[in-house]
């Protein structure tokens, strides 16, 4: 632990703002562990009383807090029937490395750990939840924590030199980069520890620190920018975060000058085993690589011929010896399709690239793979590749940056789309759920959770300071996949704001279901891919109509949406096991929502609520839209309780989100009406 | 006349190609003048021939040149009956500045003019008929030549700072500028100087040097970049062409630190007054500025309540006393334009904005109109806008870039869309046409004419070699608008390839109907804009339906058209006069190519040519794709008699071609059935 440290200087300390931690401060707190983390959270205790000042009234609740590991408990002075409630309240199965456990007797509260990270967690649990744990008097209580899935990382999209198309962060909408500036890493990396310690704060252990699209610049810090990687690794490490780089597929050509890449030649492993070599005697503690190859134009196997088995395993072998893991993405496709070729399905891709492959790759290889079969959208299928592996390692890709749900201009909570994500039954006959499955529970290999990040130089991390509920829920849904997302979005709202709990309540009402209110202006019935190409944020509906690539919604005068049955279409519904694979070849049983996604129906096809497919686009239009003026008035009623930058963010968001919500409304709505020339059957105005 | 010169050094001498001079250079050649240019001529005539090296034959035509003004006439050995024949050739008016004779009596030639451009336009009109002119034994025969249009200009589009989105030339199809290099004017003028003989060489007396969209680094060639322009206006100077500067309407506030730009504020126009002093004490000669103003976002005097004679006078009053004159862009349009809003049609806003105004410009103002009303479509009507100011000095403004004609990717061979304009009765009974306004024959106040230019730093000057055409025609248009575009096609292909007869009509042959090729497999019946949003290259058949930028073609299931009549729609017909207003607003009188321009039809409205809309469409789609194929089949027969780059470089952009062309046939026709449900009556294959 070295060099001065700030408590957020100048930026937002989001949900670690000491304004909502006065129970915890009003006690005593000690810390009794010898491991390294314990210093950080020494440090952060330090900081927290700083930046807060005096303790602001004598304790009402706890009075004193001790956070210890287990090996300390019976030195320190908590008394022996306290000490014995915590080794009870220590499941069978231990704490791990990363679990805790919380006792509280009276005024005395403890929270102990198996190790550093555990008690870390700990600390930030207790800094979460301050109120109900140390405020009042509470009733005894005990709790254990453990996380569901070990690996929970988050991806960074930052380039260190501004992409002239993609810019500073990759589908990012809060600002530049605080890892990068003018092609190289930043010389004070106080930003970087500051969002070390919101992540570390939700539970995030694992980030991957560049762009996966892997450019000129970025390849070298495998090389001459090693140096400034094992400063970022140094910081992020104290905050119990194992560092991840991506690595570009040709860097043996584009760093080594080799001819080739080809995961067959000896020189290749080769060069990558002295390349891993060099990077670990920097950073002994990396995680790995993430890789983005064959993808979207990037190098990979297949040039050679080769495929991602060979490739994968290539960079795991060099990896080995060094206890790293690669995780590989499978987001590959042909981004290069004829849209007249009907029997190309984007959807099915990732499938039909991998599963062949199960059972080939090193268990130091994770396949990364994206929630849904085409892009994060904010409803799709849900892949069936993560299924369908069984002797591979996957990892579920989530976004927490809202590409194609609003890009932090609209309110738009990720939270109970990802709990829907994680708790899909992968067979629809009784799991294993997609949760099942990243935590390990399913008892197949597993690499845990992955989610693009949404944070940026701007001055609140996100771009919209309710955007931060998203990095919040990500972190507590990975470490506890069944958690319910209205408790993760009420926990970040009490940690975040010291409003009364009316306002709360009130705030986490408009959030909670924001999600589906994007969805009903948007795309409708999991059709998908209504936006602006490229930039990916508001309406088009023909956008990628005739696309390279490849997602369309087919609509003609008579119907819309994408066959993918076996009868008639592109045969993806049989990538799902039965009974699944039948519920969506059949319209009659395929979910409402989905219709468009696996069907080609007619206007008039009568859905589950009575409505035809052309009255739920019209209606879900108009009522999407009614729901953010709703969201308008709601939040101006509550406004005047928060500080002014929260006021004046979310105001400007708003408007914004207003605007844009009646555009998709009206371009979608006037979209079908001309196609279908059906009329809208209440008389609202459709625009000709 | 100062510094090394070179001829084309390393870059293509387009139509000055050498290998086509033969006829001149076998011939003894002598300049006879006191003007300065006549220096200009006698050395280009010595670097031709330095580059074409000996002559390789003695001469088989005439063998004596002579190239003199009037007034050394007596004075030089041509014998009296020569000197009389030149004599009575000089048309009744005079040559003026800028005419010239050429009388040939047996083996003498005899090129006369009134002043050193006259000279100088004669020198290249020797080069450009080389062969008719010089060769073989020609009858006797006598020519006068006088320009039609007293301003032929041409704008760059060049940026100093490479634009992060629009690049080094907006617009440009043909590399970066060689203008400017890393936000300054390069040091070496040799290409600028080389560009300047290709613009001589076709008539073009004046020239814009930067972006009309002027950006920070530009608005500084006002002041710290002056030097800089001072030598660019001293090449351009020695081959006839005067300099003209686009400059930003905001300039005082940018430049000047003023907080205002206020037309009205004499502190505004105390500003302008000294800006321009000091350019004319760098550059005498100056013709003045170009300048767009309260267009797609750029300032102007609308944001002081002030209207755009206002603007235009303000400057138009400190170029004065300088004799320089302001070209005022009349591209003003709401870009901002609501989609729903079926009240305002982009087509109208020219006309609708500076009618009003007629009468109320100075006379060294100069309104600067677009050919249509709105962007440069390969079909739209012609802008009533040029025939109703009566009052205001008119510049034509055409663009010989492709910006929306396939970017010299495609071959389309623009004369016959420029003839067209120019023969355009603005009136539709007995004009004036544009052409006769332009060249001032209406007896109205004229500017002239004016077009976007093509080149850039690619070897070839314009991307596609068959491009050149383009520029070519563009400069012998402006200098006779009545010309036949197939005979400039014709003049400039058989000064730029040394190819049999045979080779070179079929290669003028299949480039004279390329425009219509063009039109046929792009947008249909002058509907326009189906192109990619901001790129403009390739369909996006909605790619502008709901845009602020405001150009829609209004399909739905039952119909497609713009409804711009007075009965039922925007009511822009009525900007035309009497019959032209009644013939557009009827369509069973309107011209068909503009049928949707003017109406919103039904598919099975019927066409003159019998044929219903929907299956115009179709017909059209297939015959235009079907005759880039003959294109490719046609160059491929006679590539050979090329040299390898011309062939390479048309080879490539032809695939491009079809490739492109395929793409728009499809989605056009798979857009127009999937919204109508009409099957091709030839059964042709139509993607569902």
């Amino acid at each position: 632990m070295s060099g001065v440290r700030s408590f957020f200087a100048g930026t937002d300390p989001c949900w670690l703002t000491p304004a909502t931690k006065q129970p915890v401060l009003r006690a005593e707190v000690s810390v009794d562990s010898a491991d390294p983390l314990a210093d950080t959270v020494r440090a952060e205790l330090d900081l927290l009383r700083q930046a807060a000042g005096a303790a602001d009234a004598a304790p009402d609740g706890v009075r004193e807090i001790l956070l210890c590991t287990l090996d300390r408990l019976g030195r320190t002075p908590v008394g022996r029937d306290l000490a014995d409630a915590v080794h009870a309240a220590v499941p069978r199965a231990g704490l791990g490395a990363e679990g805790f456990v919380v006792v509280r007797r009276g005024e005395r509260l403890v929270i102990a750990a198996g190790a550093g990270r555990g008690l870390l967690y700990g600390w930030y649990h207790l800094l979460r939840q301050a109120a109900p744990l140390a405020a009042t008097t509470g009733a005894d209580h005990t709790e254990a924590h453990r996380p569901a899935c070990a690996v929970r990382m988050v991806n960074q999209w930052d380039n260190m030199a501004v992409h002239p198309v993609m810019g500073s962060v990759e589908r990012g909408y809060a600002g530049r980069s605080f890892f990068y500036r003018d092609g190289r890493v930043v010389a004070d990396l106080s930003r970087v520890r500051d969002y070390a310690r919101l992540l570390a704060s939700v539970g995030i252990n694992a980030l991957s620190v560049n762009n996966v699209n892997v450019h000129a610049t970025e390849t070298r810090l495998l090389t001459d920018h090693l140096p400034d990687l094992a400063r970022i690794a140094d910081v992020l490490r104290e905050h119990g975060i194992t560092t991840y780089l991506s690595v570009s597929y040709a860097a043996p050509i584009e760093l080594g000058g080799l001819d080739t890449a080809d995961p067959r030649e000896q020189r290749v492993a080769r060069w990558w085993a002295e390349a891993v070599e060099r990077v670990y005697s920097a950073i002994p503690d990396l995680g790995g690589f993430v890789v983005k190859a064959d993808s979207e134009n990037r190098p990979g196997p297949f040039t050679y011929g080769a495929d991602h088995a060979d490739g994968a395993n290539l960079l795991a072998r060099a990896l080995r010896p060094h206890g790293g893991t690669v995780y590989w993405r499978c987001f590959v496709y042909d981004c290069h399709q004829d849209w007249r070729d009907r029997s190309t399905d984007r959807a099915r891709a990732a499938y039909d690239h991998f599963v062949p492959l199960d059972g080939r790759f090193d268990d130091n290889v994770v396949l990364q793979v994206k929630y849904g079969p085409l892009d994060f959208q904010v409803r799709e299928a849900v892949s069936p590749l993560i299924g369908a592996l069984r002797h591979t390692r996957v990892a579920l890709e989530l976004q927490i940056t809202q590409e194609y749900t609003g890009q932090q201009r609209h309110i738009c909570y990720l939270g109970p789309l990802w709990t829907e994500i994680l708790g899909f039954d992968t067979t629809g006959a009784g799991g294993p759920t997609i949760g099942d499955i990243a935590s390990g529970r399913a008892g197949r290999p597993t690499g845990g959770v992955v989610a693009v990040s949404n944070v940026g130089d701007d001055a609140n991390w996100t771009g919209h300071k309710l955007a931060q509920a998203n990095l919040f829920a990500y972190g507590r849904l990975a470490w506890d996949p069944l958690a319910s997302p209205d408790e993760v979005l009420a926990e970040w709202a009490r940690a975040t704001f010291a409003v009364d709990a009316a306002t709360l309540a009130e705030l986490t009402a408009l959030m909670s279901g924001s999600l589906r209110t994007y969805e009903k202006y948007t795309a409708p019935l999991g059709v998908g891919f209504m936006v602006t190409p490229h930039t990916h944020y508001g309406p088009s509906v023909n956008g990628y109509e005739y696309s390279p690539w490849g997602t369309y919604h087919f609509a003609d005068r008579d119907g819309v949406g994408v066959d993918r049955t076996v009868a008639s279409g592109s045969g993806y519904t049989a990538q799902y096991p039965e009974p699944l694979a039948s519920r969506y070849e059949d319209p009659a049983s395929c979910p409402d929502e989905l219709l468009l996604f696996f069907h080609h129906v007619p206007y008039s096809h009568v859905l589950r609520s009575g409505r035809t497919v052309i009255q739920h686009i019209y209606d879900t239009h108009f009522d999407g839209c009614d729901e953010v003026e709703d969201l308008v008035r709601r939040w101006s009623a509550i406004a005047d309780r928060f500080d002014a930058a929260t006021r004046r963010n979310v105001d400007e968001r708003l408007a914004e989100q207003l605007r844009c919500a009646r555009e998709w409304r009206d371009q979608v709505n006037t979209y079908f009406f001309r196609m279908s020339g059906v009329p809208d059957a209440e008389g609202r105005t459709i625009h000709r």
